[in-house]
Parts: C-alpha cells; structure tokens; sequence
C-alpha cells in the first residue's frame, strides 16, 4: 500500500511539474505558466489518467511480491556461506554447522519456493554481537532467516559480526535493553547481560538492571506483537548445588547478598518475569539454563577458566588453577548450545532446559587437556578461590534429550583445537597489534 | 539567609512607601512625591540605614532559632498522646509502645534541649500507609520525629494514618515507588511492597517492578542525599527451608518460577541491590527479614491465616485450615516488630537480621486460640493446601537479641485479643455500612 501511494504520489509529481513556474527553458512553460485547470484538462484527456493507473498497478505488483523474489534467489545462503568459510571457526570451506546430524533444524524454516506465503522468520537477538549470540546470529541467518542484533557492545565486539555487515538480512542497533524498544519480529532470543563474573561484578547494579528490566521490556515486545520469547538462563541459578547432577526441578542453593548474586538472583528473577509473562499474559516463551559453554569468539581475559587457561598457555604463562583445582565443571562446546536454543524455540517445550555438557572435568583436568593441545611445557599456578564460587556443577540433560531430541556432540577433545585457533589469531594480531603501534 | 532578605525587602518597603503617591491624607505625599534621591537621602541620614540593619539581625535570628525552639515545645508529644488514645489499638488512655521495657529506644532522639543544634529526624516511611508502616510511624512521630509517608495505597488505607492528619511533623505523598522521587531525609524505612499472597500474587509483574525498582529508586535517593536505607525484607526469603530454624546465614530453598516467586525472588533481588549498594557506593543499609506478623489494622481479608481465623470466628464462619492444618507458623505481634525495625536502623549493624517470634504453632493450635479468645463454638474448615505454600518455618533471632538487643515480648494470647478488639470495630463498621446503604 506504501509502494502504491508513493507511485501515485510521483506520478501526480510528473504531471504536475509543468504547471509550475519552471525555469523559463522550458518551453511548456511559456505557455500559460498558472493555468491548473488546463494542465488537469490535459490529463484527464485521451485516458491518459488510466495509463497512470496502470503503471501504479505495475509498479506496486513489483514491490508486493519482491520480498518472495528476493528470498528465493539463493543470494543470501550463498554470501553465507562464503562468510561462514572466513569466520573465526579456522576450519575454511566447512561449516561447523550441519556436520553433526542436526540437518533437521537447518531445512525446516526459511526457504519456501515463491508463491507460498510462508515468510522467512524476523528474529531480534539481544546480546547477538557477544560471543554465544554471534554464532547463534550465524546460524540464523545461515537457516535463511533476518536477523535483527541488539547490542550495547558492553561486552560484545563489532569483530563478532563484521562478516555480515552488508548483508540485507542481518541488521545491527546499538541499543540497551534496559531502555525498551519497538520492532515487529516472530521470535526473540534474549542473550544480553554479561556472562562472566569480571564483567557482571563490574557493576552489580548494572548487571540486575539488564536482567529485571532487559527482560521486562523485551517480554513486553513480545506481548505487545505476539512474538514467542527465549530466555538464556544459566546454571547459576542453582548456585553452589546440594544437589548432583542438577535436574531442572531443583530450586537451587544461591546466596542472596553475596558478590555474585547479581547475576545469579538477577538470572531467577528474569525466570520469574518470564513465567509470570507466560501465565498472566499467555506470551509464548522459552527458558534455557546454560551450563558453562566455550568456543572461538570468547572473550580473550574474561576470567572463565577455559578462556584463562588457553589464552595463558598460548601466552606461555602458567595457568591460574583458584582454589585446589578439585572442583569440576563440564564444558560445552558452542555450536551445540546453539543447536539446543534453535531446537528449544522452535518447540513446543517451555522449559526451563538444561542446555550443557554432562562430561565432568576437574580444573586440573581440563589444564591437562590444555597442555596437551597447546604446548606440552605448559604449567599451573594455584591460586586461593573467589567468594562464593561453586565447588561442582553438571548439568542432567535428560529432559532436552527427551523433550528437544538434543544433546551436545562435541567433545572437548574436539572443540578445543578449534577455539585454540581462533584465540591463537587474536593473541597474535593483538602482538602484532601492539608491535606495530 | 532568606530571612535576611525578606526582612530588609520589608524594611526598605516601610521607607519608601510614604514616597510613592499615597492617598493625600498622609502629610508627607504632599511635600514632593517623586523624588527618589530625597527620600533615599532620608534614609541615609541620622544612623536610619544602621538601626534598619540591627533590625534585619534581630529578625533573622529569631527565625534561624525557630526550628530548635519549636522542637522542645512538646507540642507534637502532647498531641500524639492524645492521637494514640483513639487509635486502633483499643488501648484507650494506654499506648502500646514503652510498656514492654523499650524506653531506651524512645528516648534517644528527637527532643534534645534549645540550643543543641542536634536537630530532630527527617524519616520517609514507603508504604507507611499500610499494617506494619502506620504502625512504624506512629512510634516515630511519638518519638518527635518528621515523617513522610510514601504510598501508592494498593493495599494501604487512609484509615491507618487518619489520626495523623493535620499533624505538622506527617506528611503523606501519593507516589508510587517504581517511579523515582526526590526528597532530603536522614532515614528511609523501605516496606513498600504487597505483602499477603493474595495482594502480591494479583499482579506478580508488578509485584517484581515494585521489589526491583522500588528498591533502586530509594536506594538511589539514599545514595544522593546521603541517608541511611532500611529494607523489609522478608522470611520468604528462605522459601520452603530445608533447615529448621532458620539462621541469617541460611541460602535458602525458594521455587524459582512457581506462582510464589514474584515476591520470594523480587524480595531477594531486594537484598541483593540493598548490598550492591552498600558494597560498591558506601551506602548506609539495614536488612530486617520479617516473620509472619499481625496486630490492629492488617486487611481483612488478606489471606494471611491470622487476619483469616479471625475475621472467621468474628463473622462466625469457619476457619479455613488449608492441608492438614499442621505447618508451623510463628507469630509475631506488631509492635516487638516495630521496636525491632527501629533498633536495626539506629544501630551499627547492617543484618540481615530475623526479626520474627520464635514460638512455633501449628495451624490448628492458632485455630484454638482463636477460638479460646473469640467464641468457643467457633469451627474449623479443611481446604487442599496452596501450590509452593512452606511447611514450617521458624526464625533463629539470636543475632538479633545479640547485636540489636532486641527480642519479641509479646506472647499469641496477649497480642490476639488486641487485634480482636480492632477486627471486631471493623467488621462491625463494614456491617452497618451495609446496613445503612
Ligand atoms: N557463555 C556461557 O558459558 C554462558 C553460561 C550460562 C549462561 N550464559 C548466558 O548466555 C548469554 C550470552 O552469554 P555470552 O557468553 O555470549 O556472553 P557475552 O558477554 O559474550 O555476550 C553478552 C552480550 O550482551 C551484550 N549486552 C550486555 N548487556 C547489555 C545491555 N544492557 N543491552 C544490550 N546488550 C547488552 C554484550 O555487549 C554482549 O554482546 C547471557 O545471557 C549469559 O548469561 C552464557
Ligand atoms: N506483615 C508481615 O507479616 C510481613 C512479613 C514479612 C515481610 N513483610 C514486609 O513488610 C512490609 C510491610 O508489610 P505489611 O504487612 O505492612 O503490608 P501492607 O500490604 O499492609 O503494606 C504495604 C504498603 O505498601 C504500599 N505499596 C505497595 N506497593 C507500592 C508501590 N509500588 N508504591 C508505593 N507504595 C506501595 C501499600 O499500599 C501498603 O500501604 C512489606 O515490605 C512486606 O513485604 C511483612
């Protein structure tokens, strides 16, 4: 309707042009420069007004059915996939997508032939330049679908998205989702909030702000235009667990006034808000509760331990173990939690989801696998545990196995060769960085 | 300074109103009414300009004075002696507070001699219009402080504070907390919150909005102007506890999506900013976490199982036992809460500190009370209990009795009737209104 008035609009301008008092070049000027009536006259003669109105209708045809047109013609998947073959993954010419017998949610949405009304998805995802959010944006946009990024770049960077700049489906706002904002989407995947204790501990008040009102005003946009909304929770509301492993059912053991219950009350209470949301306002939502998740594209000095310990024994510095080391942890690789959220969304599932690794790895472990991949001289510095840290936590992921028909393929083994490259770029284009300055 | 001003404003008007063309009646309009510079000549002459000036001090002294002596008139004690006597306590002639050994804490602030520049206390009171805040203010007033009340009256009445009006140290503002206001105060005692399942449970969205930005706003004003922050927390905070009784230092064991969880959560979330703002701005904070509490003017029909048998037996329905009537609740009458919120905000101690009544009853022992207090014929009703409703819960207080000095003193049998007196003029009242309509 837009395209149809504004061609209207100019065709009225065309024919009008004349009548006004042009440059004195114009010959049809010197005619009867302020003579309206006769240029409508003109007009109305010899149907030339019915000529106009076919080409509108032309016109407007074009633009009704270009969205179709344009999701057909394969352009996008191909830029993909081409972009995909560059993206920090380090494995050139092969997606990390698609490998590993998900080939069920890849085909599913996105790509009908022309003529059939099903649209492509509009996705917003907030947090989509952070590390999590930027493969999840990936694979998106990989499945066919507009993406829409909501970034305060707090902890995200621009590198994690660059390679879709340019792309008309892949869109970026510099936004805080603590103030609210207005889009039409199908589905939202919230992932803003700072994920890792140097950046939620850097300012407490700020980090609850994200969780309470982030979700608040996105829960809100989903009410307001019916999209179905994905929350990503995290293992943290089970606190330090009495329980082990942990089962979605348990209530979890978390302190409510200690250094990191800004995240972890902060994360219960955006739970809360999206229950609430669900059963008071029949909002369509989704809770996934993440279990430690590693991967290229993580923060290089963001104090999680993998990302510590590989980035020290690239550095050939000892790997800071805090604590005894004895405590455990199990490690997902990315691309399978991002499998996991697109399953959970597209569901009939609400949750809340466990969405992790059950392999258990004590931090000495884990170094060990580090040395084994980096560098065999690598060693390990004891250091005393951080205020509230939980000794153990592993996920027990048999309602995603049952209810999703996911789990996590990648081993460790696997994934961290895979990191280890894409964190062996940056340290290294940092060096030069540096070198060069 | 203003004073000041407005004295010598006065003065200079009172010379130069006999220059100004006045009626012919005063002799000196006749001489030569326009002349400014003789008239200003006039003043300058004979030391007039000097004895203006003394004037001026006189005046302003007496009016920076003025806050100290009215404070040690006794005005405000006198009237609040009198207001207490036909308050809702039924206890005419009689006040609650300062018969159960608390005189230390009525005599510490407020009226100090003329002269000492110790001025009294400025106070806001957030959901001072409801049971546990009207009953705070009173004892404030009565200790001579200023109070402003704050409430947005969702659950709050005018009844509860009626008495206070037209005092020139209480001030009400209808304002709600998710909004931020501006305010310079010494203290500010936080209970704006819904508190009965039945009230917080109506809109849980906004019960979060109230817990989480309620809680910011008013921090950030303390934060501001430099006032001392008090937050009512609550036992719900332990959820349904695993450990029995509960101790500050308990983590808790709370659904975190059930129907319960607006409040649970919002009020740890609560805590958590309340910390975050201490820890990261200096703020001066106080946690009190409130046990089951009743007396005069709860509502009527809250929900809470007190209030409930009550106006039950008064109306003589029968008590609504919900389950089998043998989870414990402890009971804790509402002035010892009071003295003890006051105690934690005047002392050195940031909590969280339990303030509730030890003694543990079961549901039916509470029916039997009330039974014994208002009419031995009175029945009980069992109904299926509600979902995430606690089992037991039970406050260790020895931190309170510790470092506060405070403990509970009045028992169920003696706090009961009291309350009795008050529920039985209301229901009355609502009774005869329906009759007269
Ligand atoms: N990575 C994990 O191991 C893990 C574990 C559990 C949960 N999670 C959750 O997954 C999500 C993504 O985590 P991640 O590891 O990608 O973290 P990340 O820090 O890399 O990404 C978070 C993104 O959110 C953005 N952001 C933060 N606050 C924002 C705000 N107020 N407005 C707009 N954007 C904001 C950041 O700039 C960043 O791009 C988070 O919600 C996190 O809590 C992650
Ligand atoms: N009474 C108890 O047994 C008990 C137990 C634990 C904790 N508490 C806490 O003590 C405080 C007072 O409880 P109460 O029993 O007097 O409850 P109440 O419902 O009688 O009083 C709460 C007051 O807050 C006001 N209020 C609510 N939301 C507001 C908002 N957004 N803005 C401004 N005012 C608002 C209400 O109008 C009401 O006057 C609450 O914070 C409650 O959580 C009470």
């Amino acid at each position: 309707m837009k395209q149809l008035h504004k061609q209207s609009a100019s065709a009225r301008k065309d024919e009008e042009m004349p009548a006004s008092d042009t440059p004195p070049y114009s010959p049809k000027s010197l005619k009867n420069p302020r003579s309206l009536p006769r240029s409508l006259n003109y007009i109305l003669k010899e149907q030339r007004l019915l000529f106009v109105l076919i080409g509108i209708v032309i016109g407007a045809t074009f633009f009704i059915l270009q969205p179709s047109l344009s999701s057909s013609d394969g352009r996008g998947v191909i830029s993909i996939a081409n972009r995909e073959s560059i993206d920090g993954l380090g494995h050139r010419g092969q997606t990390d997508f698609g490998r590993h017998g998900y080939g069920k949610y890849t085909n599913g949405v996105g790509r009908v032939p022309v003529g059939i009304g099903n649209r492509r998805k509009r996705i917003v995802v907030t947090g989509g330049a952070g590390f999590v959010g930027s493969h999840l944006v990936d694979k998106l946009i990989a499945r066919g679908d507009d993406v829409i990024v909501i970034d305060n770049f707090f902890t995200g960077r621009k590198e994690n998205v660059v390679h879709l700049f340019g792309n008309p489906r892949f869109e970026l706002i510099r936004h805080d989702v603590v103030e609210p904002i207005l889009l039409e989407v199908d589905q939202i995947y919230h992932l803003a909030c700072p994920a890792s204790p140097v950046h939620y501990k850097h300012n407490p008040v700020k980090t609850i702000k994200t969780n309470v009102m982030g979700t608040l005003n996105m829960l809100g946009l989903a009410k307001r235009i019916g999209a179905r909304f994905l929350l990503t929770s995290t293992s943290e509301v089970y606190g330090d667990p009495l329980e082990h492993p942990q089962k979605e059912t348990y209530w979890g053991h978390v302190n409510p006034i200690g250094v990191r219950s800004c995240y972890d009350e902060g994360k219960r209470v955006a739970e809360t808000l999206t229950m609430d949301y669900h059963r008071g306002d029949g909002v369509e939502v989704r809770i996934a509760r993440i279990f430690n998740t590693y991967g290229p594209r993580m923060c290089l000095d963001d104090g999680r331990v993998v990302s510590n310990f590989v980035a020290q024994a690239i550095r050939k510095q000892p790997m800071t173990v805090y604590g005894d080391g004895k405590q455990t942890r199990s490690f997902q690789y990315v691309s399978d939690l991002v499998y996991g959220l697109i399953a959970l969304m597209e569901g009939e599932h609400i949750g809340p989801f466990n969405l992790g690794n059950p392999g258990e790895f004590t931090m000495l472990e884990l170094a060990e696998v580090v040395k084994e991949t980096i560098d065999p001289s690598a060693t390990v510095e004891f250091k005393p545990n951080t205020a509230d840290d939980p000794h153990k936590r592993k996920p027990d992921i048999s309602k995603a196995k049952e209810l999703l028909n996911w789990e996590p393929k990648i081993s460790l083994k696997e994934g961290l060769p895979r990191m280890v490259d894409d964190f062996r770029n940056r340290i290294l284009n940092e060096d030069e960085g540096r070198g060069s300055r």
